[in-house]
């Protein structure tokens, strides 16, 4: 089974294409949509992470979508990029112009060929839509070589007719099949079954890519993936953190993880750069402020953390006796054995140059380790990224334009808040005072006041504190400007400094940002509103 | 294939044992450690889900672990109460002691077979193994007629050397036999050649209870469970939400709703009512202090919803062609279509009756839907929780003893911050002044000096703001008092205004429930300090 495909060429039997979807049916569910330049930036990723197919969008659904795949098409190299289409003229022609600026350009068309769907979401007949597989599929064939045709609820879909649709589709130019299962209803002997039956049926199938779309409302979307390609499936349809309508799709890092770790029960290969995985789905998270839960597998930081007496016991002992792949593989820097109130400062300094702190003083160490040590008698395990919220404001010091000096906020409930806020400019002593809605309101306006600037504050928020009202509070907040997005954290005890400290800090990388990637700017400040 | 077990009497074949270790395995990964009142809380909640064993957690741990086994099994009724135990006689010795008071109990011992954790782990030889499992499980059998036992890692053991090893344990008089795949290796190819060799070649394997333990770290882990079900086990053992080491464990409402939507797939019966599975899984959440991930199958807020327009056309013409299985059955309310900033009042009002709101009167109707319109404006979509928020502070009020009604603040990084709140109390307007380490410390303390009470602030959080600072902060604050545990929500544009909400919130609900399960208070305020 050799298959010459207009975009890779000749298709070794083994190589499983990896087609990557968060940007379209990860970012169409609730509460997860991005701008056009979040998803340009995740575009970037995805690119660097070796998908071989990104699926970018879906362009007729509105201008701004149209957008985001247009300029993912100009501006990202190296994986196709695809857009998504009804069987509808206008769907195509659209889908058509937003991908034509790729160096490799696929249209993704579909129609759903089972029976509940025909009768009660299509209104058609069979036959009817059996023509209008041909007719979608010719359309798109005449914009790109490389058109992909799914049968929507296929799993659900009568076996003959799904032959004949694929048959149909085939014939008319298709050069990948999906056979999706769109409610996330199939087993994988399911999965097994139907591959087959196209595979062995169906005229020419085995001249085109079959591809496998999976949900995981059961928990099955992995199984059912590897099922598929048992079965002679060649392209995995994923998302990263297995994001997606309802339940989520078939998470990508899983699915290649699953590959790569057993090689013997999965022969294939794909083109993943796996190391970039963990930084591809922090970057996720960041865009659409969701986080994987702590147990996620490969890319949740409880993955590779082992805190039971008896694991930590074996892991020392050998690490092979509960890890079967190595953190550093996906992109961790070291298994994520986390600290706690019983470390010494060797450890301590050990995790610290992991973490990428190894130039760090003795008077910092000494300082770090101390409120490591404070914190780690409120909290009873602290994971990396309460280390890296702890030293940043250390570090990350030396290079900073802007400091916090102080604050002083007053507030009722009658009225505005009111705030003075006092910071270093690039060592000068600058103050201001402004009003808003509540301390924190108010300390950002005033904070805007000694350092006027046009970025949008597009997210603040503060982690679960578990240790009570005099515990640290950790406060993210995100600067968005001209396309660029910063995140900054602050930590303190008292909220309101702890907001202050993270706008001031995303305010000193948003100043980075600009440096690299711009003229330096005419005057000293900060000032471009 | 009948068994006769000592706790269950005689087992259908087609009964599949639900044994959950949501407080053993998921209790021992980082973050998620529960007091134990906590545990109990669980415990109850767990009995009412209708699992068949619980494994309530690894006595010799310390004597909090003990203490807590110890006092689920005296007051949980249902369930089997199970204990944890290493190859050691302290170990079985202390977890038969746990398991007493319980009416049907079991001990659960363990020792690693595989060649790797023998030798680098245990450093025993085979035989010296063989010897542990006789004596252990001879040792629990004298506590206990229910015995498990685990080949710890046993996917990665030598088939030969498993048969051996089980062959041992169930002479010794071992009733369940369990083979972990303790390291998330397997595929379900792996678990149903291993379940099928050990049932076809060990003496008498068809009289016990085989068990299977699925980690998730590739994925695969309810894909595992159901094909070592479907090669002869008969429990399966799995965490509420899939909390456990690493990636977790198989998730309890994966596996059984898997069974239940796919009954052609899957034949076989089980105990669940799988009507309280989102309430047991929300009281996770809350005792744990993680959310699942919106995309969760079955639990998520999205696992029901629809957003993308496809989906919802498709949805209001017939809810089959987007479900596999009604929101209702798992215990949500409905399917959770989100509102969003075009949603009419009449849908308001429905959403709002739905969600237990349906005495609202027209004036509170008019300024919650104002509320709410003000909310979708801001965020893309509204969910359940977020009316549940809006509303809350509208209705509750009606059987609030506390009111909040003024703060004022000042603070400086210089120095400690001071408030100064007023509420009412029974009707009586009382005010006082606090200070503290930044604005919500000093309001808290604030409060307290209002309404003295002894009860601890465990949990302070404000969720993600992604409208900028002057959109409405949601804060969440848990009160704890003779293991009752309350969460308070205020919703606010001021920070410090919604933290103050919060509190009282959560002090009127602890008043409910102290005067519901405690002798009127001797006065008419909350001093119980």
């Amino acid at each position: 089974m050799t298959v010459h495909h207009p975009s890779f060429g000749r298709v070794a039997p083994d190589r499983v294409i990896i087609f990557d979807t968060t940007l379209r049916d990860g970012e169409q569910s609730p509460g997860f949509s991005m701008t056009a330049a979040e998803k340009l930036r995740m575009a970037h990723a995805l690119a660097s992470l070796g998908v071989d197919v990104m699926e970018a969008g879906f362009p007729v659904a509105s201008p701004d979508d149209f957008a985001a795949v247009h300029t993912i098409a100009s501006e990202v190299r190296g994986p196709v990029i695809c857009a998504l289409a009804r069987a509808a003229r206008d769907d195509i022609t659209r889908a058509g112009q937003a991908v034509r600026p790729a160096e490799r350009r696929r249209i993704h068309t579909f129609i759903s060929t089972s029976p509940l769907h025909m009768e009660h979401k299509l209104r058609m007949t069979p036959d009817a839509v059996l023509d209008a597989i041909t007719a979608s599929v010719s359309l798109a064939r005449d914009m790109t070589d490389d058109v992909e045709w799914s049968a929507e609820d296929a799993t659900r879909t009568e076996p003959e007719f799904l032959r004949r649709a694929v048959e149909r589709a085939i014939r008319a130019g298709a050069t990948t099949i999906n056979l999706p299962d769109t409610v996330g209803y199939a087993t994988p002997e399911d999965m097994a079954r139907m591959f087959a039956d196209v595979r062995g049926n169906v005229p020419d199938a085995d001249g085109v890519i079959l591809s496998t779309h999976n949900h995981n409302d059961l928990g099955l979307a992995v199984a059912n993936a590897l099922a598929a390609v048992a079965a002679g499936a060649r392209q995995i349809e994923c998302t990263v953190n297995g994001i997606g309508e309802r339940a989520g799709n078939a998470a990508l890092e899983e699915v290649v993880m699953a590959i790569r770790t057993r090689p013997d029960a999965n022969p294939y290969s794909n083109g993943i750069r796996t190391e970039e995985i963990v930084r591809t789905s922090r970057l996720l998270a960041t865009v659409t402020g969701f986080d994987v839960q702590p147990n996620k597998a490969i890319v949740g930081r409880n993955a590779f953390a082992h805190e039971s007496g008896i694991h930590q016991d074996g892991m020392l002992k050998d690490k092979r006796s509960y890890e079967i792949m190595t953190p550093e593989s996906v992109g961790w820097t070291r298994s994520n054995l986390v600290l706690g109130k019983h470390s010494g400062r060797a450890a301590f300094r050990a995790k610290l140059a992991e973490l990428g702190y190894g130039d760090i003083g003795d008077n910092r160490l000494t300082d770090a380790f101390r409120r490591f040590k404070e914190l780690a008698d409120r909290k009873k395990v602290v994971f990396e990224e309460d280390l890296v919220a702890l030293v940043d404001d250390e570090v990350v010091r030396d290079h900073e334009r802007i400091r916090f000096v102080e604050i002083a906020v007053s507030s009722s409930s009658r009225g505005p808040a009111r705030a003075e806020v006092e910071l270093m400019v690039d060592g000068e002593r600058k103050a201001a005072t402004a009003t808003g809605d509540g301390p924190v309101d108010a300390s950002f306006n005033a904070v805007r006041a000694v350092c006027p600037h046009a970025a949008e504050l597009t997210l603040y928020s503060v982690g679960a504190i578990t240790g009570g009202s005099d515990a640290q509070a950790r406060t993210t907040v995100r600067l968005e400007e001209d396309g660029r997005s910063v995140d900054g954290q602050g930590a303190d005890t008292d909220t309101v400094v702890s907001a202050v400290r993270a706008y001031v800090h995303a305010l000193n990388k948003l100043l980075v940002k600009r440096e690299r990637q711009a003229p330096p700017p005419t005057q000293a400040g900060v000032v471009n509103a």
